[in-house]
């Protein structure tokens, strides 16, 4: 498949790009038997980069991979378990994260700020080290550079995910050929003030940690902050890219004639992962976008695309299938954003629903079908200026209160 | 029952206060036989203050009502259908509130500037005026100044509302007797940026407009502004507070010795119909309480206060049971307020699960029973000063899912 300046590769996984390796197996945070420790690894420094939640109440492992890149901008793995957050478990919950770095590293022979941790799952109880330092002991030879190790790690990712979640891309620079791919997790508690969830990028391309922070970071603002699950941000979010620099190309810089094309490509992986937390996302039967266009700014556009994606109401009307845009025009004038109430267009897919801000009668059969399909567009246009974003969430089910009414228990 | 300076009429209604009479009737705009038009009417000129939805999209009727109090202060009746928001219906739509309005006042004998029109139900519909017209022709002979007609009020205002919500309370000023009463519509479409839903407030007591006006703001800022169902700000909220003057005291103002004690009772009366809406919230199952302590301000406080009451995942945790106080912490973070990440406390009820953000061993048996009860407070203390703030909101819950996904149809 073709993607403008790049070609997604149906095969590919986080251990495509050359260099690096992955692996998972179940220590045993999880109750059930699917692995819950995971790690990626590169054979050389890879230059690195991270963003991470906005949240006051940050876990313990966003310090230790905090620390960790912001030494020299170098990382040769992260370590991330599922089952358990270590959020709001105080000094101990600091202590673990770092005997966890600490102890990965020595078992792959690198240097413990070379190594970057993550967490994901309940928050304010301690890791059962015991199962954690069994599981990293294991771990180096679980690790493979083929699709069944990213595979592992895809695994011992998720919490509440049903569906795992990766991509790889790959484009020419100066001649060679670079990939880039991407892991990550998310279902509840998704509402990216920054970057969301875990998310994990992995590239063979040459270029500097700066420049790769830069470009994270606009792909973040576009991709993974622009998804609602339930409109909670995490206090454990976390996109960690590490770049090998093996596929030979001159180092990415704003100068090189290929830097807009890779910023391209990192945003597509981006928006794939993004787009399959917010299908993915707890209890949900459906993608939802919404795209708003005619706002006064991109910014304004944003603000009342998430309005809208985040609205439990409009959630519920796309679980339904009802066609209820008076729900969708709410949320778009709650949103505390330029809106002239006179000239708003809404549409679901091709079905004009509002022109004008004026009801247009439209085929409810054929709307019916529409939003019983897998995924729906919702389209607001505000025919005010040039403004335009796009936002991805779910539908809110039965099975959304059912999942988190009992999550602890 | 005493509270403070004022006294609770447990058979009090919206026609207590003197010169005020109410009723409701079915015309047909609802599918069920419940009423669905209602009034209260005034026999002198009441004062007359209002707050309106800061939604962009503003229904009709709220344009009708705010040109109505607008012109003099003054108002001699309300009336309000349930079953159609008339909102986004376009210049028809404003035509239809102007025609209620006129309709209304002419068979009742007074001014059309002295009627306000208040509409809840589906957005983006006509509404049926040949069905309106007929309940308007009939209203006048079905209103009442006891308890029935307030009932039949009552019922014309809901929605999906389960119950009616009515409270009355009387206090001495200058030596007369003083009563003010509420009735209340609400359960979806719930977070008030202002005033919310629907809400209707009688006294006899003699005040001028610009007074009333201000103690309903004030009022309306700690009460229905500090309640959410479900996050969507509606574009019809609006709160009408009429005063008849009848009860004979010397018009209240801030130099007034009974100023404090009338706007205690006043904020009274608002708590009581706003928690009201909490509780009987679309799908809901209890109350949820959320106080913040020791903020650096109030406004803080309210922030995150209403951050937490809103959160679905700990509206989620509320339904199941579940003394998941991570999802609380975590929406705490989220709120965008200073807050020192080492200093939280955070309990349910008088069960303490965090002490200066560390996590507290705590009976989970007592939590669990605590959690099943039918009203649920989470207390936060920050520690950082003396802001305080109180927000109030229910459970997620399967109903309120299916309530929403089939609302329309």
């Amino acid at each position: 498949m073709e993607q403008g300046s790049f070609k997604v590769l149906a095969d590919g996984s986080v251990t495509t790009p050359k260099g690096f390796r992955a692996g998972g197996l179940h220590c045993g945070l999880k109750k059930t038997t699917r692995h819950d420790l995971g790690a990626i690894v590169c054979e050389v420094p890879a230059t690195a980069a991270g963003v991470y939640t906005t949240n006051v109440f940050q876990a313990a492992p966003l310090q230790v991979t905090r620390e960790s890149i912001g030494s020299d901008g170098v990382l040769r793995a992260v370590l991330v378990n599922s089952g358990n957050a270590n959020a709001c478990t105080g000094e101990q919950g600091e202590a673990d994260a770092y005997e966890m770095r600490s102890r990965f590293a020595e078992a792959i022979g690198v240097s413990a700020d070379q190594v970057a941790v993550a967490s994901t799952g309940v928050i304010g109880e301690n890791l059962k080290m015991d199962k954690v330092r069994s599981g990293i002991d294991g771990l180096p030879a679980k690790l493979d550079g083929g699709l069944a190790g990213a595979e592992d790690f895809c695994q011992a990712i998720l919490t509440t995910d049903l569906v795992q979640k990766m991509v790889c891309v790959e484009l020419m620079l100066d001649g060679q050929r670079v990939s880039i791919a991407g892991a990550a997790k998310g279902s509840g508690m998704i509402h990216p003030n920054m970057a969301t969830m875990l998310g994990f990028v992995t590239t063979d391309a040459a270029i500097g940690s700066d420049e790769l922070q830069t470009l994270l970071r606009q792909s973040t603002d576009l991709t993974f902050n622009m998804i609602t699950v339930d409109g909670d941000t995490s206090t454990n979010d976390m996109l960690v890219a590490m770049a090998s620099g093996l596929a030979g190309n001159q180092s990415l810089t704003p100068q090189h004639e290929g830097w807009a094309a890779f910023a391209d490509a990192l945003r597509y992986v981006c928006e794939v992962l993004a787009k399959a937390i917010a299908r993915d996302g707890e209890g949900a039967t459906k993608l939802v976008e919404v795209q708003v266009r005619g706002a006064e700014s991109d910014e304004s556009a944003q603000a009342i695309a998430k309005t809208v994606i985040g609205s439990s109401l409009v959630k519920s009307a796309v679980f339904g299938a009802d066609a209820n845009w008076g729900r969708i025009i709410a949320a778009v004038g709650r949103a505390g954003q330029p809106v002239n109430p006179a000239t708003v267009d809404i549409r679901l897919g091709d079905i004009v629903t509002l022109e004008q801000s004026r009801p247009v009668a439209f085929d409810e059969d054929a709307a019916l079908e529409y939003l019983k399909g897998d995924t729906v567009v919702i389209g607001v246009d505000l025919h005010m200026g040039s403004g335009s974003a796009t936002a991805w969430g779910c539908d809110l089910t039965y099975d959304y209160v059912r999942i988190n009414a009992a999550y602890r228990t």
